[in-house]
């Protein structure tokens, strides 16, 4: 593949690696910030909860000791800045999240943090560049803790925290998100002002590293992903299909509406279209990862008269998401009207989808290019930070490091030898942005 | 339609039909029952529990009113007892069982005990006939109450009781059936001998009324049914799909091994497959009434990597039973090879069908004939202990009498006047049997 230099003409990128102390300090950081929050299966660091906190504070110490400045914003997130020779110009912006799901994988979030950290110390022992560099621990990034709403970091950065959001209710059923803010010290009637924490302008990019969360990096066998969108979703977190209870022998088969049989017929139907969907070139994954017939209700010998189920579809594309919704919707009605039943669907959540800025993206691949790493141009399945920043107007870039064993589990690997790969990409990418005048937008 | 005298050449049928002061006594008695084991909701006469004793002492109460002899065997069920001539010959029983569901219908069950009192009642004001006449009051048919085994009254009577029977436990998670048995006043040290309580020979048929448990009648606007068999099944209590959990946006379909996707394919075939069978003639129902995948590991963002399914289908003919059991084996293999998952279907439990006796069939119908009776004849698709009484070779008959609303709920609607007609249909054929000599094997 040959690559052109992209038109903002960083023709010249800047030599840039880790030394065997900054690779030490990283490892140990990401070693005790798994020490610290595991929960005796995996590590649980919890949105606005106080393993984060203390994630992030472990983070800060860390960058106090190499003499970087910090600061925690109003949505308590932590920033690490290294001042550039002239202040005024827009900041090269890196990080990821701090917290993690439940029973979950210590990498996930944390090795963005810990790869801008390192980026920041080993650029200080070099003369200063021209903008400020900016690390951002963010915080609650997961969905896990308040059933569904997440990125709450990123999107109090934006102002884009609504009182939906506020009022979401945690996982133990008793705290809101507000409360859960306000113990970990947010400044929630700030946030709830809705006035953005940083103007989208201040930044000339944002990029995060963040490991895989799928396995195509480990089976193309590339070290390095670089990202070209992330994919939005729609999520119907309960479809309800109620067709009418009724004893399982007795009653024949033209007199009854199976709610579950509805629902397998549908189930098909959908992933029949998503095959022939893939194959048309659309970008679409499905998902039911819930399934339940009424347990109030439900029995071995009673024809089920109620099934409820999640359905959740991503795509990076806008359209695809709403097209596919109206299938759904149509398929709905040819089952209702086949086998008597009824479909509650509800309104989806929608997470919108996001672009990565071709031009950071041409730099990574061209950074790849030079050092001989090998990678793989992809779309992000999962959902990231980064796509708050590009909706936002922020330009960004992803790199992903090759991980096994998938992410939210206890068993995620990376190799701290693709993770030191990874880190110098995105350093590179961060000294030539840092170093140059011409903006992204 | 024609229909024919049968082989035995019943061809004169006595005359019977209850005078108002019996069927007061009938209402009366369904009333009570009602009143005495309503719970808030519905009626629970608990197998083998205290309710259930009292519903069998409230009618042994009415029976002794009316001068009839009654007597409790091993398995504590009550006996009603109208001496024939000549006691050395085969005996006429009828009955049902006086158990419910939790927050049941007062009708399941009860209604076939006092039409058999009722028929008794009426028959007491007559000449003595041949053959002596019982009314069963059996305990524990239901099989809500002991989370599956069920029949307990009436496979006693045969010695079929097993060790795994007298084991099982009730739905308090407490006490196992012995418990209860003995705390009701059975003889389980007999029981559990094996030994019949009654020769199959010493009982020339049996003839059970039931309120349907479907809509047929209803549907088909007839007040009595005539049963031709009793559906057996196969349960698969718990059939498990194993797929391979992973990242809902980040795993690409072709890597995904979707476990409730796959539980829906075979579904979505058991049912086609079902649909053919039908048209092909087979006597078959279908129904998967409970479905769950793990709840301590799915998420609406997570490939499900496992779901629960009940499976059950029923069949008057026993060989389709096997044979759809080895169809569904068959398309498990077909899923699992297209989807890489792995299914367990276990060992499913099998209650046997059941065929009525076809010249006890064919005089209810001459009967009903002859009273200008509007009747369907039809299979049972729920089980009764007829079966019990068939399989083990008392030629069995059993009337239906219209219900609407279904049973095993407290919205159960079966008109007293159709009752009535039903208990004339089933006294009918209780004389007729009762006053020939001929058997029916």
């Amino acid at each position: 593949m040959v690559h052109t230099l992209s038109p903002a003409g960083r023709d010249v990128l800047p030599d840039f690696s880790l030394t065997d102390t900054v690779r030490q300090i990283s490892a140990d950081a990401l070693t005790k910030l798994r020490e610290m929050s595991f929960d005796g299966v995996g590590v649980s660091r919890e949105t606005y909860g106080a393993s984060e906190t203390a994630a992030c504070e472990l983070v800060e110490s860390y960058a106090r000791t190499e003499g970087l400045s910090t600061e925690w914003d109003a949505a308590r997130n932590l920033i690490i800045r290294l001042p550039g020779q002239d202040p005024e110009l827009p900041c090269v912006a890196t990080g990821s999240h701090l917290d993690s799901v439940p029973e979950g994988g210590n990498f996930d979030g944390a090795a963005g943090v810990i790869a801008g950290l390192a980026v920041l110390i080993a650029a200080k022992q070099e003369k200063p560049l021209s903008r400020t560099m900016e690390v951002y621990a963010l915080r609650g990034e997961e969905s896990a803790w308040f059933g569904g709403p997440c990125y709450f970091g990123s999107r109090a950065l934006f102002g884009e925290l609504s009182d939906d959001d506020f009022q979401t209710v945690h996982r133990d059923g008793a705290r809101t998100l507000e409360d859960c803010m306000r113990s970990a010290g947010a400044d929630v009637a700030r946030l709830r002002s809705g006035k953005p924490l940083r103007d989208p302008s201040e930044m000339m990019c944002w990029l995060e590293l963040h490991i895989e969360q799928g396995p195509v990096l480990i089976a193309r066998d590339k070290p390095i992903g670089i990202v070209t969108g992330i994919r939005g979703n729609h999520r119907h977190r309960k479809v309800i299909c109620y067709g009418e209870a009724a004893h399982s022998g007795a009653v024949p088969r033209w007199m009854r509406k199976d709610a579950v049989l509805a629902m397998a017929d549908l189930m098909v139907r959908i992933d029949e279209h998503w095959r022939v969907l893939l194959e048309w070139g659309e970008d679409l994954v499905v998902t039911s990862g819930i399934v339940e017939t009424n347990a109030k209700e439900h029995a071995v010998s009673r024809v089920p008269g109620e099934v409820s189920f999640a359905l959740e579809y991503r795509s990076q594309d806008l359209k695809t998401l709403k097209s596919f919704e109206a299938l759904i919707q149509s398929e709905c009605e040819q089952v209702t009207a086949n086998r008597g039943v009824r479909f509650e669907l509800g309104t989806p959540v929608l997470t919108h989808p996001a672009t990565m800025n071709s031009e950071l993206a041409a730099m990574l691949e061209m950074i790849c290019e030079h050092q001989r790493i090998d990678y793989e141009v992809l779309a992000s399945g999962a959902g990231h930070d980064s796509s708050v920043f590009a909706n936002a107007g922020v330009p960004s870039g992803m790199v992903f490091v090759r991980n096994d064993k998938g992410s939210h589990n206890p068993n995620e690997a990376m190799e701290l030898s693709d993770f030191f790969l990874a880190a110098e990409v995105l350093g590179g990418a961060m000294l030539a942005s840092a170093s140059g005048k011409t903006e992204y937008r």
